[in-house]
């Protein structure tokens, strides 16, 4: 078995690229992952297309990164690979589905779905998500919408990680929240962000550089901004979107907040502080007290020709993005469109591979070796 | 006439508060204010109460000081007082308005009334409205939605005054958001924000005080960070939530940026950099350029019972609201809930009454000299 693994570190440097590694084939890989946990073939190609589409669009730290997260949720009891995802409650323009410990992965594609009919029937159409946990990227669930010339919606809570304003305590997870918006001949609009000033993820890059972080993205355990990589681990937080109260941190904490209301009240979720971890190395279970099922989300779709022609929405989108495009921007930098960044990373990675580090190689290599599975 | 001025007076400094005005007060001058101009008894008494709520919740930006703005919009021309408000598109949960150029004071409450309605028949309800102008707070307008069991949502686009991210030109508005939220025992969880690092308003503050601004809440003319505090008018620009690119300002560009989109490109209305201007003192017009009708809102209902339970969610939002409220704060502070700061002026103003400035009140002096309206 050791030699497929050895075959792996040579496509991973096939291109002469240091840990490039080819989306194809690391699609396959994990799609065969998913499977080795029990996921039917459909269920695990749809979960590969979100962890490869996260990587692909540049986020990294949502992309096969995380794989090894998801094999642990199975491991600790915590995932049911074969999942009867079912609508528990709904009316003509809603529903509340009940993801059955299933991967977030294929749950929120299933809600989406439910979403997108109720919208072609009476305009639009939201769903909220109980019992489920990790959904990937948020701009994968919103941009299913697209095609069906609708707005599409998406965001989730997650385990607490996020200090409100001046609270020394972490309640609120990073919170995501996506909006993906249909254009004519122009790209899509696609707004996906966590509703804190920067992602986790960014941190652990600092971590791994020893560097200090800048101030406005954590606070200390005493709430005192601090510039300490490591203060979110011991005892400190993450700031919402603003930073400090001077510069609007209520809004982002108000923000993230109704995330984690829609996402986990309305559904029936857990909530706030009781929203259990994803299955990170150090993981030993969730939390004692719960106040719902798994973790939540809310997905939503809004058909354009529900308020106004179709292709007039998507002219003015045309004439919105193009107008935005255009406006003199400081010096050495460019006016981007939500949704540029992603596709720019896209482009370069579809031609040149998904660059991957050390860490996420070694852990891609235990996984193989583990199920067997040949790269 | 000049008596009923200094009775005015009088009552403004009666509590032996400078400038301290008793709300019904002012709200019956408003209100007659508006009925000069051409309004119906009704509009006037809805537009003077979405004004008073403004300056009871401290919102003073967004009340009375704003009332001979709407008089000068009349003036220009700009303003129907007497709108043949009406849905000129629909499907089962949706609908488009055309304002008629009335007042936003009395759009939004109208297509708010639409959005309950058709929450009720198929579980949300979302309108777009066009032709319209400043709808005074957003949170007014959501709220609506508390007394129906059901989720408010409210949002505006307005007159360029921000600059997306790397951006030197002003491109959006402030385009604030609001999401009202009923709980059982507790308040209503209130979110009301403009999308931006702060409000225009705490700009003027420091104006009169001839003080700087903080770093992070505008930028000058050439896109580089300013504690001028004229900057704004000056060629620069509001920053968006997150202040600049490495806190997250592309985040609240994005959100800002959503909010346009679903209040001008959705609906009909103008958008982005072709909102008309509020009409200010120094008003001389619309632009030449029109991409749409007046400005734009889009507003929203969800029915709790239509995902779970009113009573489990509501007792769930309650626990939420504890929770939050018990978290441990930095010193000196507390931990507040979105609507806690709105809840806590109202108390105070309804007992003390609104503090109005010296420049607002001269506004309001004029006003009832124009129209012979005694105080």
């Amino acid at each position: 078995m050791k030699a497929s693994f050895l075959r792996f570190k040579l496509i991973l440097l096939h291109r002469d690229i240091k840990n490039m590694a080819d989306s194809n084939q690391i699609r396959i890989f994990t799609e065969s992952v998913f499977q080795a946990i029990g996921c039917s073939e459909e269920h695990a190609k749809l979960a590969a297309d979100v962890l490869i589409s996260a990587d692909l669009n540049g986020v990294d730290s949502h992309g096969v990164a995380r794989l090894a997260g998801y094999v642990r949720l199975s491991d600790h009891g915590r995932l049911n690979p074969k999942p009867q995802i079912k609508i528990i409650h709904e009316t003509p323009g809603t529903a509340t589905v009940d993801g059955d410990k299933g991967l977030g992965l294929v749950v929120a594609p299933f809600a989406m779905k439910v979403a997108i009919e109720k919208a072609k029937n009476v305009g639009t159409g939201w769903v909220a998500v109980q019992n489920s946990n990790h959904f990937g990227i948020a701009g994968y669930h919103s941009s299913h919408a697209l095609a069906e010339d609708m707005i599409g919606w998406a965001m989730t809570n997650a385990a607490p990680l996020v200090v409100p304003t001046f609270s020394k305590e972490k309640l609120l997870g990073t919170n995501p929240i996506s909006v993906a918006i249909p254009a004519a001949t122009e790209p899509a609009f696609l707004a996906d962000f966590a509703t804190t000033a920067v992602a986790y993820g960014k941190l652990e890059i600092l971590q791994r550089k020893n560097e200090p972080l800048p101030i406005g993205w954590a606070q200390d355990e005493n709430g005192d901004p601090t510039t300490y990589n490591n203060a979110v681990k011991e005892g400190g937080g993450l700031l919402p979107l603003g930073g400090d109260r001077e510069h609007g941190s209520h809004k982002g904490y108000g923000l993230g907040a109704v995330v984690d209301i829609l996402s986990g009240v309305l559904s029936g979720a857990n909530f706030g502080p009781w929203v259990p971890p994803f299955a990170t190395a150090g993981f030993h279970g969730v939390a004692e007290e719960l106040v719902g099922k798994g973790t939540g989300h809310f997905l939503g779709a809004m058909r354009i020709d529900a308020f106004q022609p179709a292709d007039v929405f998507k002219e003015n989108m045309d004439r919105w993005i193009k107008r935005f495009r255009a406006a003199p921007a400081v010096e050495g930098q460019v006016v981007q469109i939500p949704g540029d960044q992603e596709r720019n990373f896209r482009k370069e990675r579809l031609e040149n591979g998904i660059p991957l580090n050390d860490k996420v190689i070694e852990s891609l290599e235990e996984l193989g070796k583990r199920f067997g599975i040949k790269l």
